[in-house]
């Protein structure tokens, strides 16, 4: 393997070509190891990815009497006479609290209250350049006196600092919290709560079923649907589609114990698991309580269960219906790899990865849905707001055209943001939760000529040098170490 | 008056002119006003002053693999193992917490939650742009259940959010809770937590006072310093400058009920009013108890109690010592006005505004201070850290050259940020509390080239109308509605 500089893109473009040599699996494997050693040292390099930056002009060092005391009063009076006011006279109806504590961080588990500010400053980075939104990582500690993590002290949080936002993205809190929280939240909060692993990944997991079954000719209303995992992002999908039009009757939900189904004395009457026993009563009228069975026959199969690969084998894949969807979006790595879901006979396969075809990424959907969700003043996020903003991606996916490898669209087509937020915010109109009228074209207008502005600040600073690009120096060590490690194996 | 466009410059360095038809005192007032008037309008139409940007490079969508999911991993891990990694790995080690529960927003008292946002805000404004700090908003519900703002729900707040940020700035909380929280805080809190109300406005006070006395001839240690005002920074400026060598036998502090002293009754066993009972035994040994006898031959006073004019009586300051200094700082109107003190005459006046000769303005010193205190990875600020920032301040005006109108530095002498930083740093290392070890040469080096990229990025943006000049007609409507009100008198 030839290390030259002139062989690697800062780009990264030419990322695969360094792992040819590697088996299928060996060469996916080795991309991880390389994102991963990439990411800490680049991480290491910038001092993290987010920074914050006056946003109104310094005509003259008097303007800081207009910017803070003594003019600034008349603004600290404004909102104490209307708090409405605070939504247009500070930053806050654009900004969103990323709220985490970080016991669940994508698939690594707990990782203490910091460990999640890597992830939470990743999707402020997200939020920012794809869809003009601002955002503050929070990354706090649950636990309560007797060390346990605490649904209470999380809600109580974000009640607390509710008045410095727009709206709240909770992240990475483990079950059961995640839903007390959330429900909790959606109830008590004056501003609209979103729960991205479960609503955001529920919404592409939806878009990308609609065009799946477009391409498969077949009908939500009839097909069979497996959910593999039983955690927050599946629950709230398998809720999603059946408000969509899928027939519980025809839906199995599997966690580690097995189908869920009217026997589970483990989940009846827990406080924990009441959303997992509510679906025990409402799906697998057979009471099926074996995996492999449950899983036969089925047209669909979402997983989001145990990073793989090996979670779901082969032959499982192979009793499925032909035609059938494998959508298999374990993080870091998919419960069962593309490409032997394929051998296995799948039809269409999707992950939650980019380097793979058909990337289910919520990246996607949260953006826009905040955005849309901010331009309303919405006071809450509906499960009708997600299923627009669910048919709105796989309408803009359908319209430049969608094949078995192509059915969602990919986090560069820049439009489908400005879309989604004027999907989102007509129906939270519809809904009747928005508090400014605007109509869904101007909303895309807005955020168009928002996302415009801002990545036009972003391209100038990195012109510019006022961003450096990485040094190649860390992209060459991380491959290096990347391919001695796998030369080890 | 004309109100020509010629007439008005963007930049307002022409804002006297407008008001050259008024009387000195009505003159000030326009002025307050005028800011008034154009910062809400000013708010208004930016929406806020703050915003994010990514400040890591994407060479190209395939980095999004990089900065999030597969590669973010590897950083979650790394802090999960050790949670020291979180200050190099993200954006943590720069950014600062402005915490307030808004019950005494700068002169305007308690003005609801979301009523402290654009203080907060532009104390944002102010960090990043003068000493490159990134920070966040906090604008907290401190209310418990019996609708009381309790001291407890803010240290539990701070307590719950210190791993996402470096520092924490604690602003316009109302007393006792003040040093309540602070004191709490201080014990318990991980990260350094300063009180720019009480701390930021104590430094500056102090540095201000070295610089007058050196102009008057006297010395720290057998002046005659009366406190008008017995509140958060005035409470501590008295603590600061004791230790810095001033005779608390020499020292009465003065509150709404009269001198501070022994016989005080109302203060004594307080819970409340700890501190100022602890100046009660230590101040004011003839027990005076009128506040005419208390100033009365002073060498010094300094007020931060109601904002005047009128609460302090030129009879007041004329039956001070010969070459009198009298700091009159109540926002956004100071007790005495600067031409009336000197009318009665005081020797060297200073207030807490920008527009008027020496501003003591916590500006000055907060950037640098916690700049200084996040570069060399403080665990806490501690006293003798913040008076090394006021001898650091008041000597780089020395070496500038002062006048009895110019003691202090102005928020334009951009050295004065790198420093202080290099001041608070170095007296961080000798206190034991660092744990980066920096020489200060290399603290002022880094801050110096941190807030020349900032304000490169800044001037760039406003240069390419990426963020737009302010409109022209919103200074000519505050102005024309100043003008008109005033004339309505």
């Amino acid at each position: 393997m030839n290390l030259e500089d002139k062989d690697i893109a800062v780009s990264l473009k030419n990322i695969n070509s360094f792992f040819t040599h590697l088996e299928a699996d060996a060469a996916v494997h080795a991309k991880t190891l390389f994102f991963k050693k990439l990411s800490l040292k680049a991480h290491l390099f910038y001092g993290g990815k987010m920074t914050t930056m006056p946003k109104a002009a310094l005509p003259s060092a008097e303007w800081f009497n207009v910017w803070y005391t003594p003019g600034v009063s008349s603004v600290s009076t404004s909102i104490r006479d209307n708090n409405k006011n605070s939504f247009s006279l500070s930053n806050r109806s654009n900004l969103v609290a990323v709220v985490s504590d970080s016991t669940r961080v994508l698939g690594d588990g707990d990782c203490t209250s910091p460990g999640g500010l890597g992830v939470m400053e990743g999707k402020s980075y997200l939020m920012k350049l794809l869809a003009d939104v601002d955002a503050t990582s929070l990354c706090i500690d649950s636990k309560d006196e007797t060390g346990k993590n605490s649904a209470q002290k999380i809600i109580d949080f974000v009640l607390m600092a509710q008045h410095s936002f727009g709206a709240v993205n909770l992240e990475d809190i483990s079950q059961p919290n995640c839903y007390k929280v959330l429900d909790e939240l959606r109830k008590r909060a004056i501003i609209p709560v979103w729960h991205d692993d479960a609503q955001g990944t529920a919404t592409i997991l939806a878009a990308g079923l609609i065009n799946a079954l477009e391409l498969a000719y077949k009908k939500m209303e009839t097909v069979k649907i497996v959910f593999f995992g039983a955690g927050a992002a599946n629950i709230t999908a398998c809720d999603l589609i059946i408000k969509m039009g899928a027939d519980p009757k025809k839906i199995i939900l599997i966690d580690e114990k097995g189908p869920l189904n009217k026997n589970r004395k483990d989940l009846k009457g827990s406080s924990d698991f009441y959303k997992q026993w509510a679906f025990c009563l409402q799906t697998n009228p057979l009471n099926i309580s074996e995996v492999d069975e449950a899983v036969k026959g089925a047209d669909v199969l979402i997983a989001l269960s145990k990073p793989g690969p090996g979670t779901i084998k082969p032959k499982q894949i192979k009793s499925m219906n032909d035609k059938a969807i494998v959508f298999t979006c374990a993080n870091p790595v998919p419960e069962i790899y593309p490409h032997a879901a394929k051998k296995a006979g799948a039809f269409i396969t999707a992950t939650g990865r980019g380097d793979f075809d058909n990337q289910l990424n919520n990246s996607v959907c949260f953006p826009g849905i905040l955005k849309g969700t901010l331009l309303c003043g919405a006071k809450t996020i509906t499960d009708n707001m997600a299923v627009a903003a669910a048919r709105a991606i796989a309408d803009f996916a359908k319209k430049r055209g969608i094949t078995s490898d192509n059915i969602v669209p990919k986090m560069e087509e820049s439009d489908i943001y400005p879309t989604v937020a004027a999907a989102v915010a007509e129906a939270a109109v519809k809904e009747g939760v928005a508090s400014v009228y605007l109509d869904p074209k101007a909303i895309y207008e807005r955020t168009k000529a928002d996302i415009v502005k801002t990545q036009a600040a972003f391209n100038l600073l990195q012109e510019r040098n006022l961003i450096e690009p990485p040094p190649l120096e860390i992209i060459k060590s991380a491959l290096k170490e990347t391919l001695e490690e796998m030369c080890a194996k």
